[in-house]
């Protein structure tokens, strides 16, 4: 049994991914630690654990002292918080995925020009993998230390890898417009993500400023073998989860629909969780589960294509990525744990 | 492996049913069938089993050729629908979960006031089985024909119970106040039921007129001992999933909440899918889940004790306790196939 | 023209206030007054406002500077807030309506008892009106201090009047279940009101303990002539507005449904903003109206009468129920500024 | 007093129209048709208007009659629908302003491509006046025949109009992403609006095939004095109302966010309904109200300008559109009726 620790476990991905892990054959869940309800029974934070997980969640600062029996650190923090306990985590020869940004970011330059903070273990990036299986599967099976992707990113750089990978459309012309569930905003007492502020409206925000733009940028820059950039939109929608993405790019040459699809059902022969589907995702039908649903349109009249992609922000987007990232890194079957699919309604 | 065919597939039920039989070690499903959309693959409908179950939706005419290859059939047709087949089934030596209310009351002439239609089978209703497990269940483990229980009622019976068996209560008093998300309503063309005719308010409907009316009179009656009556409202909520039922009782007796609380822990002792709990219950937390939560308040005041159940209509309301009674009728573990904790938020 | 302040203008009740006197033909907004956006334009917390309500939002501490140049108070603060700022405003002549609970409750015990606060007016009390103008039309319009009622008592109340003023029920036998949307929790930061705590999910709540139960006991025992308890049980439901009440009482004579329809409608037949209606009420008919919608019904099996009324939980359940108070207060038209339907959908 | 018609008066759209002329000082409301609904009172089908409109539904067949009695003829039908009474409206001198897609294509030959009809009164043509008052007044003000736009357009022409007549933006580059709330599906029974299919979840739908890119881009086209083509992705959002368009051009020159504020101030600056609005626009701010937010940002990274508009889809998108442009065409003020705030939350 692999033994795990989460860092962060009642913020909304961190709880997702203690759901995950609890009914995961290979796994122990050691310890659950929080920020905010220090020795509170986790059953009583999320109810539907009643009966299941009432361990307490522990004191973050306590947590050193349980490195020695775990094999799996996540850590499900907000970005700047991850950082020591890396270091120490790692020197036990305990593995990590960091859940949050301190590790995507190659360059500690973007990373504090984003983040405002100064990377204070730049040391460790050389060796950090971005966590995104279906791009970097190797190196993730071979990596001490994770960084598991952004929701956004999840969902465009899956969308986009194949029409850069394969220079099919003028990389200048990227467009990402996103929308995103409530949750993506996390668990935390704010006027801006109350019910009656959120319910019935929708907005953009973060135009042109997102904190997940360098890191899509970052990953589709190496698909395509050059520096890139892209606009970058996201939006806040009436849901409790879902990422849309709707990925627009000008074809560099005549491309039919059925030609498209060809490209992409090759370029994800391989993969269990991204699906290429003829009508248009929709994010209920990947809700609770790690599959990436990828639609694909061109537009003769304008010679663009339109990528549509749809994730599950808590679960691709976060929390069963990590899953998939820790069966890489233990050997495991990848799909382990994550056969779920949508319930629906 | 146990052989099942659904009947209504593509309905709410239905559907939540082929969710649950995918999933379950011990079952094959052997065929899926629908009114609406025959010879259309099953993951068109609900595009979540897109790479899982393509089948097509056979003709509901057809079924009877492949009644000689199930064990089971799961039927979940409007009222009025089960009558041949149920018999063609029983027939073959094929168990049936009606999950639909054709044979959930002993009576004819009742079922006749409240439905509006003449009984057809009124031979079987003798040996038709009412599936709760919580109170029927070693008649379930040994009959051939389940009358699964309707949502409202399953909150209210397992609500009811303990007051109603130990004559806490005051039989006459007993009001059901209940509130269930649309899908309930089911999956068919509506304006009612339209996103923008529901969303954004909320409304009773049925008032003294309900038809799950005497079929929770029936059961509770019978747990009580002597014919009662009950007042039954039940309400549309804008969410999805879900039953909370508030149910008030006057107390024959003084007893304080701390006594209410052990008898219902007593009652429910052996029962992994009731959970009494401290706080109230909400409907989240048992949402994809064969859980009934139920609270408990004595108000000193008014000498009444008001019990809060909530279950996920779809689930212990429908498909979930379907497969509970599948479980009891093969005799494989209770819990097979349910171990589900709500997925948050 | 009428000059009004609002203390509390950015909180839900407050704003929907400062939206009905800026239509008000004859009122004019003289200050706004925020406890936690202080300086900062209305039109920036409300963007609805831009170009229209821009005013800075004055410190409540310098209000008092202000109470020279205004007609009316409105004081729309959490409970035990109103109280030294009542006494001046009255001592300036200022009309005071306070849309909190200060001055609901006649009996200083009782306040103590279920606010957990001292009485700091109590000489004020014997003059406060409680201002239902369905009840106490008259008194209101002879007032200096209204005490605007509770969004459940305001539906409760109104639901109940008639059958206990004609002492048609057993006063023993009322239950009040009710459901109201998620701005009655106010807009402060809180996890509980979150989008994502809120959404698909119902629970009732302050389950026999809910503050509003004194304040429809206090006024259902002035109607019926004596003492009574009721037990009232609150929902919080995935919407952001209205109130239905389902209110249940044992018949204690035979009674059509169509005589009870009579008894209300005489008894409400003066009355604009009380509409008793044949089908069941729904709180989007009444969503952003003064609207109280009252429908009945007879169930003759268990000799009960269930009424339900849906009121708009920020209007009639508080903003524009002050403004129908002011109206009266100043002797100008009772419905001015209120001829308000609901926007559907 | 003008006396109004409304064909189609039970769909979204004329009801809120009705709505509208209800409490518009200028207009009696003269008649409500309705193809589905004929001879029920209005307020039964839409119980707000209990007690106000009552009357009942006539027939569209009997209409005819009707047409010497009426000024102004509002048609909100489906397209297809509005060629013959259109022609004997303007036959007896009332003015039409249609809601549907019949008059908006300049073009018979585009209206067949994306319609797949015949246009049936291509001699109307000419005289049709696109209904737009921001950018076709005078025209609006002297014709007979109104084309009331679509909903998406009247978002989308009024973000991109200033970056095009001033040519700053490459127009080969504009991409329109907008998201609808359901009601732009109109009310008719349909499972894939049913609140169970759209509620948690959001959806593309229609793209690059939706009906309206011909529409935007006649306009467009029209402002910029060339022919162009957008690309232009609808969504659907689980709200009920509100359009929110993200709107994306590649700037032709540098130009800094300020400048591109003054720039759209300037060119909206004697329009009421129009606010250019330094924080990103949120649909709740213009919900229930005619007026169109529009945000700027420009990104310099990549070069590109984001404009961002919401519209209540209903209003301005439809209903309070159509009653501007009735103010307009009888010389009446042009916001006369139109004075509405959003109602929040």
């Amino acid at each position: 049994m692999i033994r795990a620790g989460i860092l962060g476990a009642t913020g909304y991905a961190g709880q997702q991914l203690a759901w995950l892990l609890f009914r995961h054959p290979h796994v122990k869940i050691h310890f659950l630690s929080s920020y905010n309800h220090t020795d509170v029974p986790f059953s009583q934070i999320y109810c539907q654990y009643e009966g299941f997980i009432q361990d307490l969640c522990i004191d973050i600062q306590s947590i050193e002292e349980h490195l020695s029996n775990i094999d799996i650190l996540f850590i499900a923090l907000p970005h700047g918080k991850a950082f020591p306990i890396t270091e120490k985590a790692l020197a036990y020869g305990v593995k990590v995925v960091d859940l949050g940004a301190d590790f995507r970011l190659k360059s500690t330059e973007i990373y504090k020009a984003w983040y405002g903070l100064d990377h204070e273990c730049s040391n460790l990036l050389s060796s950090a993998v971005y966590g995104l299986p279906e791009i970097h599967r190797i190196q993730i099976s071979q990596a001490q230390l994770i960084a598991n992707p952004g929701c956004y990113p999840t969902a465009s750089i899956l969308a986009l890898a194949p029409l850069l990978k394969h220079r099919l459309i003028d990389p200048s012309s990227v467009i990402i417009d996103a929308k995103s569930g409530v949750s993506g905003a996390g668990r935390s007492a704010n006027i801006a993500t109350l019910f009656t502020e959120c319910n019935e409206s929708i907005k953009a925000y973060g135009v042109a400023g997102h904190r997940h733009t360098p890191e899509i940028e970052q990953e589709l820059s190496l698909i395509y073998g050059e520096n890139l950039h892209v606009s970058f939109t996201p939006h806040l929608v009436p849901m409790n989860r879902g990422i849309l993405a709707a990925c627009y790019g000008k074809l560099l040459h005549k491309l039919t629909q059925e030609e498209l699809y060809e490209i992409y059902q090759f370029f994800y022969k391989d993969e269990y969780f991204i699906r290429i589907v003829e009508n248009l995702p929709e994010t209920r039908w990947v809700r609770g589960s790690n599959f990436c649903d990828i639609g694909l349109r061109v537009d003769g009249r304008t010679g663009r294509v339109i990528v549509i992609s749809a994730i599950d922000n808590l679960m691709k987007g976060a929390a069963s990525q990590a899953v998939q990232n820790m069966n890489l890194l233990f050997g495991i079957r990848e799909i382990e744990g994550l056969e779920l699919l949508a319930m629906i309604p």
